[in-house]
């Protein structure tokens, strides 16, 4: 693994429980930890369960007892490790967004595409996909209980941002975290929106605004929180607070999607909605458990209504694997349901979705709608060669 | 009254009920209602309780016993009676829209400015605003208890042309109907929008989708609903399904607008949702009853979420009026409030809004939607001289 | 009209509204109001729309012009009107609860068969009948959908009495109003539990609680609300604040009952859910438009859930003389349908439920739980003959 | 660990996972599971990361390097192994129930107290308490939010026998499970109630129901789940497939509790409402993160209602140790959380709660439930001093 921060606890935690809840085809073995700073990163490994660590990504992607890379750095350094580590052969899941400018996530994509054919998967880590109720809503999509899909509504609205005192962050640098909230959370939405519906996103018109574009400078960096002291200098915040765009799906389903970190009251409101012409399915993760649909297929007027399925039944995705039904699962499971499938794509050799190609597909689709907010709103076509 | 449709029963019932539970300072008399079709004129005067009938407008509006005339005719034929009404010195309330277009509409909104000199009063239907919930949610806005408006949310989803095969209505011609989704209920979303944050729209960057562009032609034009034969001739759909935009306020709110009646499953999901910097209110008309509220103001980490206003207490808009507390009320009451409000503004020689010049301004919206969506989605500015 | 308060304003909007948007086979005409005090009853006449008003309640059931006497009186006088307008020939709609006292309600119940031989409908104004997610659950059990009842689960919970200091009324004096949660709201939900369920309760554990005994006494009677002074004297509540109770359905459902005016921040919860072996139904008077509905039988175990029936369909229950679809009622609607109902009966010269032996029935087992609760809580059989 | 089913796999993870998220006074180590089956217990081992197995659990509990014995078999052995556990000199974790009968749990409770002399610690995992939003209700309580207490209104509602074809388990033998529904989920809601109001129920009156009385058995005892063949033999079920009864606690409040396995579509609806004189909470399990909470005693009539609060904010109960605000738990973080509980108990040398006594007092309301149903419901008393 290479990084210790937040990502790394999460991803620890899965490859540690994926084994004991799942029957794998292989069983994951926590090798090493890399990061920059020794002391924390022999901290992580203590805390986190791996066997050693190094200061040094380098040394770890050429050791030839490791099979795979698992990368939660910041996003500017991925296509670096990420391009070495298939280089060297290995394997690689990599957070997202796959990478900070679409230029690298496309030398990202070349690499995992000659990797694979020496057999090697790439993998990026959009783990919403792997949150039952979703995975369940697109296979009802799948199984045609939608029909013709029309409108595609995303939201993805948080909140810790809303306090205009709350101190600079590197996440508000835009030559570090390269987006806002759109980069952020946005990507999240139109991942799950292009594999929901199995449609690519063919064009789109977005607006970005900042709402607060000063904030104080602590003398330490801290995490999320905290208040600076009044006489605290000011830095410029330079990406976008809230980022807001219609889209066209390929098939002609109409897009509405929305990111902001302002939202106040709603903490990780992550929300889709699509309506087909035969039913409709609404999620949001603050009730990650539920799946709403609507089905519009039966002929039983009298009743009819959003039915709230909860997806813990031994008929949906994973559940079975866990507890009895009403009994619900958390965050962190995405990323163990994310280690299962990853760990089995490596064993039987098959190919694992987001491949780098599809979060490329991802990385397009945010510089159109940079772009056209640039351009006065200005609807802006995702070629179809480049995508 | 002029018309005979479906809101003239929604407003015969108002100008009926509003005197037996406010005390109103003069009495509404259902004098005349009007129609071209005698038959069906004098069965509605009978049914609806009007003393007479009569089959011309024009006979109607010189009637010197005639105080108000309530228009509640298709939006093509507003401008001319209005404007006829206004003239012969009558107060005038006007359903939504005011008019097919911006053109009528300014000549509507002269003619109301040049009678308000005259103390006659002026007021587009709009009935949302009558909502409990919605007046309570702008008395938070002018309380202050949202603090600076960031995002406003909103969406009108309705489901009733969902089924491809139902067939061609008038409403979907745009000679007769004026436009579709947009100006049919994304009227009411910026009209709320605008009024409960008190602030203007100031430019938009919209699409406008038909998902359906041919459908069956019924012999006899029925209502809403029925099922065409296989072999019924097609008609040209001239009107949007759907409508999405964003928009700027003019103290920098981001919108994010839609409106569509293809939401399958969702019946009447008049939707909106304002974020401020210290709190946040959402309202669904699905549940007219309720307000949902977020205090962020009082730092109470531990108990902060949204509340779920049951907006039926003495305290709140309208209620004391009706029924104990929790026993709500239902879509008609919109128009006995608002009955109330034009009968108190009439008496009290104020003005009521929503004025001519209001519905004017959201005309104007409407229509840099609709040139937006025909320009590439280009950022369109409502100019505030003819705003 | 018999009684000038809260109720004679429902049951007036009913029969003025009734007509307006159901077709009737008769067009009720709003005679007479009777009430004690002669200024009052006079000004209840004007704003409530009656011709004539009388302090005497006798000289009104012995008019020739009065077909249907209405009363809407507190519960100790019920008997002695009702049974004086049957034997005068009218037809009465009494309302709830039919009387204070077991005796009185039988007496009614013999004058009413009596009457009934003589073609006259009594019928008691249990209204919540006429909520339409309520007729409609009604409807989905007659129709096999829940199976075989198990379980019966009804609360209805106020809150108004939860400020202990708020004053006496003469709803807590025993002597006038009979009984407290229990008969008031507890009523309730004992007839539409019976009615819904299409069975009989034969057997009761019961227990009564009253958490504030005392309360300060204002100068004035004035209504619900209102703070006493410091040095108000203070009296005797002796009815129950709350009421609990287990039950036993004919056919072997388990029914679980509560009524309480103290459950602070439930304004108007009147809730039932029915579980049956293959399907459940829950509702909430909160949100009176809406119905929950599980469908056990379908066997598809990936989709299934409760749903959210907005009862608001042009297939639902009183719906297609309203509004379109999603357009929800309110409380009075319920007194229209009522009113509706009543009409119809007697035009046709039906017999209308709920008679005053259903009502009969509903006392039996609110005296049978006080019967119980005086008796720790034994379990108490409701007679079948006495039934 | 003694035991090898479901729950072995619950307390496996918790022991694997509370150190690393949590910062531990001691690191748990897991040395032993014992079972009968060899095979079982070995695979058990393996899978959930035991070093080492046993068939012998009196072995186990002679190991000088075990410390702590966690016991999660079926209740009625659980006296045995833990007194041998406790005089052995082990701190004692025991699954809930304590022990089938209150024999047993007083047998075991005075083995906790003699045991607690010697500095052991024993504990009964009545892990809902450790539920973040329980646990936050508690607090609540605590610190008089909610004033005095009179509403406790608990329910726990499964569906998972709603089917009558559905086979024979052990579950549903009195002789090996002790009892059905009361003892199995209504046990959960008795330590709830208690636990959070910090009050003792003083007396109770019950009804036990069996809805199903004949079960085909299969051939051979598989889980839950499984259709017999039409001709396969029936068994008698000897316990209760629902409970009901209300309940005094000893300040005055009123309770209501229900507990049943045929609430057709209630997943794992494990409710629980309090109403004070300032304030009320709800909480359902099927939406673990959510409280909600009203808050009666602000005078800000306008804006009051039931307040969603999302129990993932650093300032709620466990949640600073796992993820951002708004990304829920799940399940099994309740052990998770009792792991970190007990083990910081034990190495503070404190006292957890809830300890055998505690339990014992839950069992005795369970007996007096039972009891009372087998005595026509009447009245029963838990006798202070037994309590």
């Amino acid at each position: 693994m290479i990084g210790t921060g937040f990502m790394a606890r999460a991803h620890s935690h899965a490859w540690r429980t994926a084994p004991r809840f799942f029957d794998l085809p292989l069983r994951p073995e926590l090798a090493v930890i890399a990061g920059r700073d020794p002391a924390r990163t022999e901290a992580a490994a203590a805390k986190l369960g791996w066997s050693g660590h190094d200061r040094d990504w380098r040394r770890v992607i050429e050791r030839d007892d490791i099979d795979l890379v698992d990368i939660v750095t910041p996003g500017d350094t991925h296509a670096e490790i990420a391009v070495a580590a298939l280089e060297a052969g290995k394997h690689v899941l990599c957070e997202k967004p796959l990478a900070n400018t679409v230029a690298d996530a496309q030398r990202m994509a070349r690499a995992a595409e000659s990797a694979a054919d020496r057999g090697q998967l790439s993998f990026c880590g959009f783990s919403y996909r792997r949150t039952p109720a979703l995975t369940l809503a697109r296979r009802f999509v799948q199984e045609g209980r939608l029909g013709a899909v029309r409108h595609v509504r995303a939201q993805y609205l948080q909140d810790w941002l809303s306090d205009s005192a709350s101190p600079m962050t590197w996440r508000l640098d835009r030559v570090r975290a390269g987006s806002g909230s759109l980069g952020d959370i946005g990507a999240h939405s139109i991942d799950t929106a292009q594999w929901l519906t199995g449609q690519r996103i063919t064009g789109v018109s977005g607006v970005l605004r900042t709402f607060v574009s000063r904030r104080p400078v602590l003398d330490q960096q801290v995490g999320l929180g905290g208040t600076a002291s009044a006489d605290a200098p000011l830095a410029e915040v330079t990406v976008d607070d809230a980022a807001a765009f219609t889209a066209s799906f390929e098939d002609g389903a109409l897009g509405v999607f929305e990111a902001t970190r302002m939202a106040l009251g709603r903490r990780n409101a992550n929300r889709i909605e699509v309506n087909g012409e035969h039913g409709s399915i609404a999620f949001d993760f603050e009730r990650m458990n539920e799946l709403e649909y609507y089905d519009g297929a039966a002929a039983d007027d009298e009743a009819e209504g959003f039915r709230r399925i909860q997806v813990t039944d031994p008929a949906h995705p994973y559940a079975p694997n866990w507890w009895p039904t009403g009994h619900g699962l958390g965050y962190e499971h995405l990323f163990t349901h994310q280690a299962v499938d990853v760990v089995t794509a490596v064993a039987q050799g098959t190919s694992a979705s987001p491949t780098f190609a599809e979060a490329l597909g991802v990385q397009k689709v945010l510089a159109a709608v940079a772009s056209s907010a640039a351009d006065a709103s200005r609807w802006t076509e995702i070629d179809e060669e480049t995508r």
